[in-house]
């Protein structure tokens, strides 16, 4: 169980009967409604078949933030090995929510710090990386706080 | 085989044979050897358990660009799947190198072009990120030249 301000929570793997939760999340974010998630329930099953790629591979992992069996947060780690740093293994955090009724509760910090504290550590990885869109200056000041350092730009390309 | 400006290149994955000019196409920059690519011996073992890495995983390529039988350019390749954008999967590119007598010859132009025409579709995926350290200007220049949008912040934690 992990802490913040308003209470405990559990962080565990998402597993299939999560998918639903999971599609809100991620639509329930204007940025990211407005680049198609929309948990538009046609799209429902290529949802399905991302969480289910992400379950089969060893280095990928969807894990949620459960509070009195509800999914409150989610954040996805992929394990990223390379030669560069001197061979050293990278986790990548992507698809950052926590259920926007509980924003500033504490719960995206506890599980944050969680992946730094533990799960990276416990990967073997020595350095976490992320990008955040431009826009979400308030997701800024959120990862400097805890230490990140915006030493990068975040390239995307459509293809 | 690929065209630049100066002539046609192979493109293929790395093999054990190639990790010493891995080593010295990653450590021959600045940036790079402040963070401790110093192409040190001592650090052979690490490259190499990285590449290694790298190659046992369906899911992570290191490419070379060679000519004449030498290594004059490299990048990774991972495919991460996940959830959000619709479940779509994404290629990740990393430790992007051309040797420096090489540079502004379009080696990495067109190797990139490759990865966006060819390689990220025959992967099935539909975005393409990097990231790219905040002070390489020239390269945010090569990269928004080959239609990148510098739309997120790279956020990076030792830990």
């Amino acid at each position: 169980m992990l802490s913040a301000r308003d209470g405990e929570f559990l962080v565990r793997p998402a597993v299939e009967h999560d998918l639903d939760a999971l599609i809100e999340l991620i639509a329930n974010d204007p940025i990211s409604a407005a680049r198609g998630d929309t948990a538009d329930p046609a799209d429902r099953a290529a949802y399905a078949r991302g969480l289910a790629e992400v379950q089969a591979d060893p280095r990928n992992v969807q894990l949620v933030a459960e509070r009195d069996g509800a999914v409150i947060g989610t954040l996805q780690l992929t394990v990223l090995p390379g030669i560069s740093r001197q061979g050293a293994s990278r986790v990548q955090v992507e698809a950052v929510r926590v259920r926007d009724d509980l924003r500033s509760s504490g719960i995206g910090r506890a599980f944050l710090r969680w992946v730094a504290e533990d799960a990276a550590p416990s990967l073997g990885a020595s350095l976490i990386q992320l990008t955040s869109d431009a826009s979400r200056t308030g997701a800024h000041r959120f990862y400097e706080r805890l230490g990140y350092a915006a030493s990068h730009v975040g390239y995307k390309l459509s293809v």
